[in-house]
C-alpha cells in the first residue's frame, strides 16, 4: 500500500518527524511519502493560516494522486481540505485529529487534547463537537507554546510544557487517555505514555495504521451526500489541474 | 458607513441581485459594493468549491479592506474564510448564515433552513451545531436544483421548488420561520413569506442590517482568542499582500 | 419608528438609565419612551418577583400598544410576559436576554455573563438553554450584589464588582464576549469594554437597535404555533382590556 | 395530611375531575382541597392565558398557605408560579407535567406527551428540555381540540382524539409510556391504559401521590440558590399580602 | 404490599443497614425483605464486581419472585439486572439511582452524588447521561473510600468525608440537593442534611417510597420494546429456573 | 499476534460464520480462535439473555486470557462483559459496537445500524449515546426478525429484510454508511455494499482489525478511573479463578 501524508505546512522539521514516525510504525508492505505544498505558511496556527495552506494543499494532492493508495492531511486543525479531498476522490483521506480522537474512545472513557497556543482550545472543542464526541472529551488544554517552538526550543522544555498539562488533564479533568494535538508532537507519544502511565496517541500514527486497517478490510469513503462528487463548473483563473477533477469523477 | 459584500463565487448575476437587495434595505446612509474574487468557482456547492474560492476571497478582502467599514461574505456555506478574515482584521466581517439563523430565533420557536442540492442537508446541519442553535432548528430541507439554476430556469420554477420545501417545513417540521439558505435565493424573502404567512429571511440582507447595526452600537469582533491576529510566520510563494498582514496586526 | 420600553420594575433609576442609552444609541428617526408598570415589584430578583410583575406589565402594553411599532421588556429575567405579548400583537416584542445573548454569538466564540444575585447563576443558565445557545456559553457569573445596589451603592463599587467577574469570565471561563446581566447595568458596557479589551453588550441597546433593524427590514414575529394569537375565552375578576385582545386577533 | 390543589384556571368542572381523581388515589389520612383562583381566565391554552393566572394563583396560595402541608399547581404547562411558590414557601409545590414525566421515565425507556391544542408542542418540548428529560421524550403531540372542548364535547369524542394521538406516539415514535398532557383530560388514564396497554399517567395524581411521598419520607425543596428565599422589596399598587411574604421568610 | 430488596452484593451489615430505613420509613401496611444472593461478591465497587453478582441476583430474584409486589435492587450502580428483571416480569422493578436522582429533580435545580471510589465518577456519570438528566447534574463526587470502609471505618470518619464533599458540591458546584451515591450510605441522609441544610436523599429509601407509589396508583413497567418479555431459547448449562421464565412470560 | 473472539452466545453457527469472516481479514501473522460460553443462552436477543451470559463469558475469558494478546466479544449489545474484562486485564478488549461504529464515523458524515428484533432500537440508540456518537447516527433499524432466524430462515429473506431496512436507513434517514447490528450478520457487509453503494461495516471485522492495529502501535486500554483493576474482595459461591484475578492485578 503506498501512503501520501501531506504536511499543509511548509515545515521540512515537521516532514522528517512525520517521516521518522512512518518509519517506525508503518507495515513493512506500506510505502510512505511525506510531501509540504509548494506554497503556504511555515506552520498552521489559526484559520487564517488554514486558508492560506488550502490550495496548495489540493494541488499537491492532485499532483501525486494516482500514485498513492490512500492519504494523510497531517494537520490537528480538522483541515477544511479533508473534506473537500474526499469529494474529489474515492480513495481515503484521513485527518490526524479525527483518527486520534476516535481511537482514544476505545481505549478509555475520557479523553483529552494538549495543543499549543491558546485558540486552539476553542477551535479544537469545536472540531471535538462536529466529530460528535464531545461527551468523551475531558479537556482542551493548551502550552501556550507556538507550534515552531517544537523544534526551535530545546526539546526538554517544550516536552515539559506537554507533560505537564498533559498531566493536569489526567489529575483535574478525568482524562484517561491523551491525545496529542499538534503533528509537530509526532514523536513524543511513547515517551509521555513512560511517565503519565496512560495511553498516549500521536494523530498521525493513528491515521497512518488506520489507512492500512481501511485497505486490509476495503473501506472506503461514502460518496452519497457529503463527500459526493463535485458538481462540475465553471472556474476562473485556477490552474486548469482544479477542473479536470470534474470530467473524472463524471 | 461603507460594506464590502463578497460574494465568494464569480457569478455575476448573484452579484446583481445581491446588489438589488442592498439598495432595497440599506440605510440611505450606508455605501454599498458588491465584489467577487478575480479567480474560483462559478458557484459554491460544496466542500471542493468552497476550498477553491478560499484564497480568492481573502485576496480581495486584502485589497480593499481600508476603503470599509464592515464586511458580509455572501455565501450561505458558514464559509472558513469568515473566521479567517476576523482573525485579520478589527472591522466586523459577517456570513450570511450564522446572521440569519440569530435572526430566525429572535422571530419564532423554531427555524427551517431551504437550500439547493442535498450534500447541504448534512453540511448546513452541522454549520447550525458550530453556532449552537440546533435545538431551534426544525429542519434543514434541500430542492435538489442546482445553485446555478437559481438563474437561469424560469425563476418561476425555481421558486416553485423552494415554497413546496419551505411549506412542507411549516406543515410537517414545525418550523416557525424560513430561512433562504443560498445567497442565489436573495430577493425571494418578502414573496415567499406572503405566500406562507411565516418570515422568511434573506441572510444577506440579515447580515448587512446588522453590520449597520455593529456600526451604530459601536460593536466589533472580539479579538481574544478565537478571532486573536495571526502569529507572523514564513509564507511560501504566496503574494507578498499575504504576509503584509501580520505587520498590521501587531 | 417608535419603540415602548417597558422596565417590568417600578424603580425610576432604572428608567433614567435606559432613557439614556436610548438617547445615546437610538437612530434620530427613533423615538423612545421608557416606562414601568403602575404595579409590582421595585426590582425583579428570583421568580416570585417576575409573578407580581407580570400582569403590571401587560397592562401598561395594552394601555399603550397602538402607539408605537416595537416593544422591549427590559428585564434580563427571560420574562414570560414576553411571550405573552407575542401571543397578542403583530408587533415585535424583544427581551433583553435574547437580544444580547445572539449578538454576542456573532462577535466572539464564548460569551459569559454578569449578573447580581446567585440565584440568577441556575436561572439564566436555563434561559440560555431555552434559546438553545448553551454550547456557547462559557459561564454565569453573579456579583453577590442586589439588584438596587446598582444605584444605591457608590457606582464604583458595583461596576468593580462587576469588573472582577466579568474579567474571571474572560481569564477563566475563556469567555471572548461579555453580556451585562441587569437592566440596571445599562451604561456601564463601554467603561467595560475599554478596560477588558473584548465587547461588553448592554442587552437593553441590543433589543433596541433590533427592533428597529426589525423595522427596517421589515421583520415580524411568527404567528403560528408558539405565538399564535390567544384563543378567546371567559376571563373573570380581570379588567375588560384584557379580554378586548381576543377581539382584536380574530 | 392536607393538600391544596389550585387549578389556575377557573373552570369548576375541571375542579370536579381533580376532586373525583383526588378522592380515588388519596391515602385516607390525606386530604385534599381543590381550589381555583378568584381572578383569571377559564382555560390555559397559552402563554396570555397563563399570564393572567399568575396573580390570582399566588393570592390564593397565600390565603391558605398556612392551612395546608403541600400543594400541586394543577396546569400541565410548567406554570412560573410553581418556582414563585417554591421561592416563598418551605412546604413542597410541585406542578403536574414535572411530576409526570419524572414517574414515566421510572416506568419505560421512552415517554409521549398527548396534549390539546398544537401551541403546546414547542411549548412542552421547551418544558421537557427545561426539566433535562428530552433524551427519554419521544414526542409531544396534540389533539388540536382546545381544553375546554375536554367537558364540553361529548367525552368520546375527546378520548377518541387523545387515544389516536396515544396510539401513534406507541406505534410510530417508540413512546413506551404516555402521559396526558392537561389536567382536564384526569380520569382518562386508566381507560386509555385498558386500551393501549401501555402506562398511562395522569399529571395530577402523580403529583397528589408524590406530595404524600415527599410528606412520609420528609423532603422538601432545597432552599439554596433557585429557590431561595425572595429578598425583601417595595412593592407598589398590590395587596399586603404579597409583601407579607417577605417577612415571613427573614 | 410486600417488598423485596436485593442488595446484590453478599454484606450482612448492608442489609441490616436496608432493613433499619425500611423500618423507619415504610407504611404500616408494606412488609419489606431485605436479602442478598447466594454467591457474588462482598461489595460492588466496580463493573466486574457488578458483572459477578448478576447471576445471584437473578436467582434470588426467582426464588422469590411470586411472595412480593415490587423489588428494590439495591446497588447505586445502574445495575444491568434491573433492566433484565424488567423483561421477566411484569411486577415493578427499582433502582436505587435512579430513585433518587428523579425525586432529587422535583426538589431542586441541580443535583449532586457524593459516592465511594473514584471509578464512580465517571460511571456515575454515565448512568445520569442514560437517565437523560445530564443538565440537571452539578457534579459527581467521590470520597476515595472504599465501600467496606463504610462499615469498617469508624462511621465518624466516613460520614465527614462524605460531608466534605457534599458541601463542596454546595459551595463549588451548585447543588442544591445532594444524592448519597451508595447503599451502604443508607441512615446518613437526615444527618447529612441537617448538616447542609440542604436535602439529601438515600436512594433505597427513594425506591422503597415509589414502590409503594406505583402501588397505590396502579403503575407497572412498560412492557413494550425495552422491557418486553425475553424470548423463548435454548439455555445452556444454567438452572432450569432460567428457563422457566420462558413459559411464564408467554 | 493471538485473537481470542468470545462470542457470548452458544450458538456454534455463529462462530463458524465468525471464522470465516477472521479467516478473510485477519493479517497472515495473526492466530484467531472463536470460542462460546460453556453456559449460557443461543442467542443474545435482550438484557436478560446478556445477563446470563455475563458470568459464562467471564470464565471463558479467565480460561484463556494467558494464551492472547487480544480480545473480542463478538456481541452487537454492548456487552457490560466488555467493560468487566476491561477491568481485570491489561490486554485490549473491544465489542464490535464500538468498534464499527467508530470506524463509520470515519467514512461518512452519518451512519445508521440495522438489526434484528425491536428491543434493540432504544438499547442500541442508549449505546450509541453512551459511546458519544449519538450526532453522528441517523437512525437505527430493526428487521423484526430473530436472531437465530440469521440461520434457520432461507439466508435470501433475512438478506432482504436486512437489504430493505438499510436501504431505507439511505434514502430516509439520511445514512452514509450502514453498520451490521448483530454478529449473526458477518458475511453480509460485502455483499450489501455492492447492492447499496455505501460502506458496509460487519462489527466484528472492524474490531479485528482495530486489535491488530492496537498490537502494531502498541495500544493498551487506560488503565486508571473507569478501567482500573478491580478492588480485592471477598466472593462468595463463585469459582476461585474469579477470585485469582485480584492478586494477578495487585
Amino acid at each position: 500500500m503506498k501512503i501520501l501524508v501531506i504536511n499543509p505546512n511548509t515545515s521540512e522539521e515537521f516532514n522528517q518527524k512525520l517521516d521518522k514516525a512512518a518509519k517506525e510504525y508503518a507495515l513493512p508492505s506500506t510505502e510512505v511519502k511525506v510531501i509540504s505544498p509548494k506554497s503556504g505558511p511555515k506552520s498552521i496556527e489559526g484559520i487564517y493560516d488554514e486558508a492560506l495552506s488550502v490550495q496548495g494543499t489540493i494541488e499537491v494532492f492532485l499532483d501525486w494522486e494516482n500514485e498513492f493508495d490512500g492519504f494523510v492531511v497531517a494537520c490537528y486543525s480538522d483541515p477544511l481540505v479533508v473534506y473537500a479531498l474526499r469529494e474529489i476522490t474515492r480513495k481515503p483521506v484521513l485527518g490526524i485529529a479525527e483518527a486520534s480522537i476516535h481511537l482514544a474512545c476505545l481505549l478509555g472513557n475520557q479523553f483529552s487534547i494538549v495543543t499549543t497556543n491558546d485558540r486552539w482550545a476553542p477551535l479544537l472543542r469545536e472540531a471535538v463537537k462536529k466529530y460528535g464526541l464531545e461527551p468523551r472529551c475531558a479537556s482542551v488544554r493548551t502550552t501556550g507554546l507556538r507550534v515552531l517552538d517544537l523544534e526551535r526550543e530545546g526539546e526538554g522544555a517544550v516536552e515539559k510544557a506537554i507533560e505537564r498539562e498533559a498531566l493536569a488533564a489526567v489529575k483535574e479533568d478525568g482524562a484517561e487517555v491523551i491525545c496529542l494535538g499538534c503533528a509537530g508532537m509526532s514523536g513524543f507519544d511513547k515517551i509521555l505514555e513512560q511517565k503519565l502511565g496512560v495511553p498516549v496517541l500521536d494523530g498521525f500514527v493513528c491515521s497512518l495504521k488506520l489507512l492500512e486497517l481501511f485497505q486490509q478490510y476495503g473501506l472506503k469513503h461514502s460518496k452519497i451526500l457529503t463527500y459526493a462528487a463535485p458538481l462540475s463548473k465553471e472556474l476562473t483563473g485556477l490552474s486548469s489541474r482544479f477542473s479536470r477533477v470534474y470530467s473524472k469523477n463524471k
